[in-house]
């Protein structure tokens, strides 16, 4: 079934490229490879969630977690006694981003598939300490998951800076990898008439904010917030 | 920032538990466990896309893919040249279904943070090599992602079934791990009352199908994909 994603980062196949210098960031179905930079900045933008993959004792931990974007950096945060990041720290890294945009209905089972974009990010992970750009991290991490935040809420104090680790992702090894369109079926199956084919496509949908019970009476939703859904409708 | 989630599936607690019995499975933030295996498979049931994470030469890959469950089991597949796939057979995988319910917008930047459901599965994966576990298989790996395409589009042929590669995962070692609710801020804060907190609720959303521009003239979308959309909207 061509429903499968997993494994199609990683095979060398010698084209010139933007990115993905090393095999395991070369794409398998080179169709589907996206080699400038500006593509693996655009997934990277239009993401949410990220899975950030580490090696503890010898076995793969792969968690969600939220992430930012600085120019050729990617960022993200925890608690400082999160497994994950003490994994993470110095040690090889993957940061995955996957975006679902549709899902393919073929003729047969094994040409279904979905409509996808996606970034995997290998790298190093640097622990930051420096503090402005320890800053500047978090703030990048706060608006990508909820742009506007950074100057509403109120911003961290040092305590709250003290309990949180940054870690850092060279872009430098990523690849991009987008599926776009219709069902690609075998001619005798297209000829069949059998089966319907097509792409359901999909989005993340924002539902009215729900407000928090504790707000002061006549406390409106703002604009930064209230957009987000306007613009989902 | 709480809007980490990464490291939270992360260290022991001792507490009594149906799921996770080792220290890596065990969440941190031990109000956000889920320790009945029901939850597990809810979380797993509803997922569309899954990460897998192996290790390659020392370094974690992760790599989105589509994926099954049958009782206990978790499926994956992929084409039989696929790197993940190889180097996740008979050796340690991680595979991470992570659902986005909102985003918590608090008074502070540092109680940001998201609801969501994850599930996170450590297994030494298992080649498939049983025929009838093989088609098992596909075919709950295909329902997962597209219910009802497995009666309604062609069966695989034997040539089909033997390009594909089909990996079983034991989900005994696993946890879950779900946050909702509105945010938890500082008292300070809440009684400052000078920003908004509450949750944007946000959904996977089914658009209307496209149908391939190939299918015979008067073809409509069976009920299956458009039960889907009306289910939706």
């Amino acid at each position: 079934m061509d429903v499968q994603l997993a494994g199609s980062h990683g095979k060398m196949n010698g084209m010139p490229t933007d990115l993905s210098p090393t095999p395991r960031s070369t794409i398998r179905k080179s169709e589907r490879a996206r080699r400038e930079r500006s593509a693996l900045y655009e997934v990277l933008d239009a993401g949410l969630l990220a899975h950030l993959g580490v090696v503890v004792d010898g076995a793969p931990l792969v968690l969600p977690t939220t992430f930012g974007r600085i120019d050729d950096t990617v960022y993200v945060h925890g608690s400082t006694g999160a497994l994950s990041l003490r994994a993470g720290t110095s040690a090889p890294v993957c940061l995955t981003v996957t975006l679902l945009d549709g899902l393919v209905y073929a003729r047969s089972v094994f040409h279904h598939s979905a409509n996808y974009r996606s970034a995997v990010i290998h790298a190093e992970a640097r622990l930051v300490t420096d503090p402005q750009e320890k800053l500047d991290a978090l703030r990048a991490v706060v608006e990508q998951l909820t742009p506007g935040s950074w100057t509403h809420a109120r911003q961290p104090t040092a305590k709250e800076l003290a309990a949180t680790t940054v870690l850092a992702l060279d872009t430098t090894e990523a690849s991009v990898k987008v599926r776009t369109g219709p069902p690609v079926d075998d001619s005798a199956d297209v000829q069949a008439g059998t089966a319907w084919a097509g792409v359901l496509p999909t989005r993340q949908q924002w539902l009215p904010a729900v407000p928090c019970e504790l707000l002061p009476p006549g406390s409106t939703v703002p604009a930064h917030v209230a957009d987000r859904v306007a613009s989902n409708c």
